[in-house]
């Protein structure tokens, strides 16, 4: 056992008291780091049946035991909750460089218990918590808010922040980092219980060096791998994720008019990462120690949307705004976008629900009275501004009922509207089509947060990638069913463990295998992992999840997708006629996970993986 | 049409605005005041969808023409707001002589909006409007910061606050007022609302006349009744509600043992009010212009007990407390009484709740790991105690999960818990039992804000009343099944009457009728009400709290009992064999309302009551 720990610091909101919790030994093993300690902390603190912006739940900001290390793409950390959106677990993954300072500050995690009587904003300075009053900064929007946080403490510091729809706990608001060019834990609506806790924001300063066991011998390993990752991820910096809107639009991936639509070419081609980088962008933006760089850096100097400055659209954004809306216009999804990060709301469930309204329009079940006289329509960059507007404020009814997401519409309307609400678990589908590749119908009905593409990322292995690790020796073929359940649930395994170390899955698109990433995270540890127990750990936190959301009454009745994704084929386009046999994969799935037909783990898997 | 009118005050906390909004003419005709007032306003600007402890939802506390008037027992007003307990209509009305004041200082109504930043108390002063920081009051239990809450504003004010408890979001608490001899506006889990409103207190005061039209024609009028009132509600001014226990006991109505009970003639005897009067009791309490006072004062000099002072335990508390939880120490449950009302919560459900764990503890559903060690056991009064604590404090896994209420036990335990968790809507039973009056159980099935025995109040005409204006002229058979569909659906809308004008619903314990009371109303209010009319305004106000139900998503599905009640009797006592035919009498009740069989209101009846 090396001497590596872990630290947690647990603050007290209603008592501003400080506590500092070191896990080490088997705890620690067992669960890495990031995500999978954060769940682990989560299922012993946060009952299952608490209310989730009521005192009684926890916020947790986990980083993993490569985060800000020299290892490449580590820049990342989660944020852990029950989320008030879905009401089951809920968490977020965000890139950027507040938790490698957070880290340097001298804790690997921070936890925040109860909620603060009035706004307040937290400094952890050097490893010193402070808990202050914030009344100047409730209001701002995120970008403000991390200007003035920095003037308040200190330019060096990193902030993370809400901005006033988290405030106004708005179910879909998330939390961001990094100013204009924006991070965002924007899934789950974890921005709302930082709202409830009346945090605004936290700024996190520290020069501490980050512990790595064998700096040496890492940086000897890391040698020939930077240049592979940087070679091989070219295209991604070129374009950013935003260079999949054509690959994804040709392969039936991309949602298109609320997921109706088959083809969109000229759309797709208007709204792409190349057209991006032939007319906005000003530059590229790195996470912490990131070889990569897929973010992008946009400027709009005229026109209507003039004065758009910092973080360009992402692929998601551009898919739900652009395809899913039928907005083709790529400077109206900038501002779009960047109304999203300064409100702080995210951009996927946004596009999803925007897109849910106008069928819903369309269809009469809402009418202008309901939407203050909006005339909502496809394809109109007007109507996909206003309703951020709306959202982010809870203007009137419309923008009522949209901040509070999928699960409260699905209240309201009742049935009649499942079929083209597209969401999972209560969560908007990001922006890949289960119908293009089957192990997303089953990564969807499956993952722990809700519809999620990056618990599984299992398409990656249906599209050009393969594991011999994880035992997938070849390109899976995307429209076969047999082998589904165990593609899911092998990739969930690994994507826990990446979450939980915590690095960025784009690595893996830079040629690094498992085996390398162990490597890695022995040399920083001093610990002698083998690659089979990391994946041992990734499916133990795998289970634990799924375990804190069954205690929430989640079974196999959940494990759901809408009707329109199910039964209703693109009918055009690369994935023109496939409709995913989700009971048919989802059985192989249970029985590979050792679960009854119920979905639930069965007491023979629980102590297997030391879970009882 | 005369000049009669009401005023609501709007409070915007987050922009700190405030607003009047006068209502007169058809619109205050059709919903009188109080609750039909209230709900009229909710349904208007608190959609089904929203958040109940988001700023979205707004609190309401609305009197009645009557209120505060020489009209007697008329000390009574309506909270009114969604319910973060059942996510559904949620209201309680509370007597004491609050709402009195609150119209002497000018206004009518007071509806909270947004949710306040930080902890606030109101200040509401001859009609001048002040919104105040309240950290000296934050964390006062209710006694306390009614006392200091005068001293900050007037000795001559009237005080409502929450408690601990409230501030905490615990979904029982309530809105408590008149300190030590407290009045509470106790279900639905309307204090967590103003707890999340950040509103810890609302004071006023005021000297303003209350208009009434022809107060000489009232005081002739009113002459013969105050007598008439005094020596029929006799016995309960002796004895208080607390005179019921020996009654229900044997009439089969008192709960026993979480409701499996059939006889409980020993213990009702040490905790009846008889014994009260004997012992406890100090003296009476009045509501504002009350000729019963049904309140008690106790007073607890020695014994583990000692220091009690104040308001002593109602039929409800005794009924749940002490028969559901078989204690019989009359002293215990008024500790436990005032530990609730110091707390802020309400004691139907934490009786209901605690009765529950006991049970589930003895059926091995909860363990000493979960309850902290505590042995849960029937009829111990220090269990009882320590529960109260637990709960409100929201402490251990025990206290945690009650502290949420009926519906996130159900989600919890799921199915298998769903026969002994013995609710409606969320609702834990008030101490009526359903199997002694088949009303009752038509009553709590229907009632909109969930398990309810006062929005029926039916089996008052099952035991010796008859009301010839709403066509009961002979006292009902309590056992019958055919008829009670209609019973219930017009002494629903006979109470929605009582709670919107609003008076005591004792005054018809008193002798008085409706005719009456429609007299007063219109010599108060210079209008011309005619009993029909004014039944027609109780039918359009129940209706209209079902149609904002039904948009949150209620409709037959939810009309139900718990399987305890329907299929297992008392088997002993008044009420030994029966079992209420719910089926057969919601289908009669369904039809006499003019709803669908899947009790949605018709189209004909939604246009009949001019909801359209």
């Amino acid at each position: 056992m090396s001497g590596f720990e872990y630290k947690i610091l647990w603050l007290d909101l209603e008592h501003r008291k400080e506590r500092v919790e070191k896990i080490e030994g088997k705890e620690l093993l067992n669960w890495i780091g990031g995500s999978g300690l954060g769940a682990r902390v989560v299922y012993e603190n946060v009952s299952p049946w608490v209310e989730p912006l009521g005192r009684q739940n926890n916020l947790g900001f986990f980083t993993g035991p490569l985060t800000g290390t020299m290892v490449p793409s580590s820049g990342r950390h989660s944020v852990v909750s029950k989320s008030p959106l879905t009401g089951i677990w809920g968490e977020a993954s965000i890139g950027g460089r507040w938790g490698r300072m957070l880290r340097k500050s001298g804790y690997d995690a921070l936890v925040l218990q109860g909620n603060a009587e009035k706004p307040v904003y937290i400094w952890i300075n050097e490893g010193k918590v402070e808990i202050k009053e914030a009344s100047s900064l409730w209001g701002l929007n995120t970008y403000e808010c991390s200007t003035a946080l920095k003037q308040l403490t200190s330019q060096k510091a990193e902030v993370c922040t809400i901005g006033p729809a988290g405030e106004r706990m708005v179910k879909i608001s998330g939390i961001f980092t990094d100013g204009e060019e924006g991070r965002t834990a924007a899934r789950c609506g974890l921005g709302a219980v930082m709202g409830a806790k009346r945090v605004k924001a936290i700024a996190v300063y520290g020069q501490r060096e980050l512990p790595v066991s064998d700096p040496a011998g890492l940086r000897e390993d890391l040698k020939p791998v930077l240049k592979r990752i940087q070679e091989k991820t070219r295209v991604l910096g070129l374009f950013g994720t935003a260079g999949l809107v054509i690959p994804c639009e040709q392969t039936g991936d991309l949602p298109i008019r609320n997921w109706t639509g088959g083809k969109w070419e000229e759309g797709a081609l208007k709204i792409s990462g190349q057209k991006m980088a032939d007319t906005l962008l000003t530059g590229r933006y790195h996470c912490a120690g990131c070889p990569v760089g897929c973010g992008r850096r946009v400027n709009i100097k005229e026109g209507p949307y003039a004065g758009v400055k910092g973080g360009g659209p992402e692929y998601e954004t551009l898919g739900l705004m652009g395809g899913s809306c039928l907005v083709d216009d790529l400077e109206a999804i900038s501002y779009a976008n960047e109304l999203c990060n300064k409100y702080g709301i995210d951009t996927i469930d946004t596009g999803n629900l925007i897109a849910f309204a106008i069928e819903a329009f369309e269809r009469g079940f809402i009418n202008e009275e309901f939407t203050g006289g909006l005339k909502l329509r496809w394809g109109d960059p007007q109507v996909l501004i206003e309703m951020i507007h709306c959202i982010a404020n809870q203007e009137g009814k419309l923008g009522s009922l949209l901040a509070e997401g999928f699960p409260a519409i699905r209240r309201f309307f009742g049935k009649e509207v499942a079929e083209f609400a597209i969401e999972a678990k209560g969560l908007g589908f990001p922006a890949h089509d289960p119908r293009a590749y089957n192990s997303i119908a089953l990564g969807y009905a499956t993952a722990n947060r809700g519809a999620c593409h990056l618990e599984a990322f299992s398409h990656i292995f249906e599209r050009n990638m393969t594991m011999p690790e994880i035992g997938i020796s070849a390109v899976e073929d995307r429209f076969a069913v047999e082998g589904k359940g165990e593609l899911v649930a092998k990739s969930q395994n690994l994507m826990a463990v990446m979450d939980s170390l915590a690095v960025c899955k784009f690595l893996l698109f830079g040629g690094v295998n498992l085996t390398e990433i162990t490597g890695w995270l022995n040399k920083v540890t001093g610990l002698s992992y083998s690659v089979d127990e990391l994946l041992r750990c990734g499916e133990r936190i795998f289970n634990l999840k799924r375990l804190f959301n069954i205690s929430c009454g989640v079974n196999r009745k959940d494990d759901i997708l809408p009707e329109r994704i199910l039964r209703q084929n693109r009918g055009a386009g690369g994935a023109a006629e496939n409709l995913p046999p989700l009971e048919a994969m989802l059985a192989e799935y249970y029985a590979y996970r050792g679960w009854s037909e119920e979905g639930i783990p069965l007491p023979s898997k629980i102590k297997e993986l030391g879970l009882d």
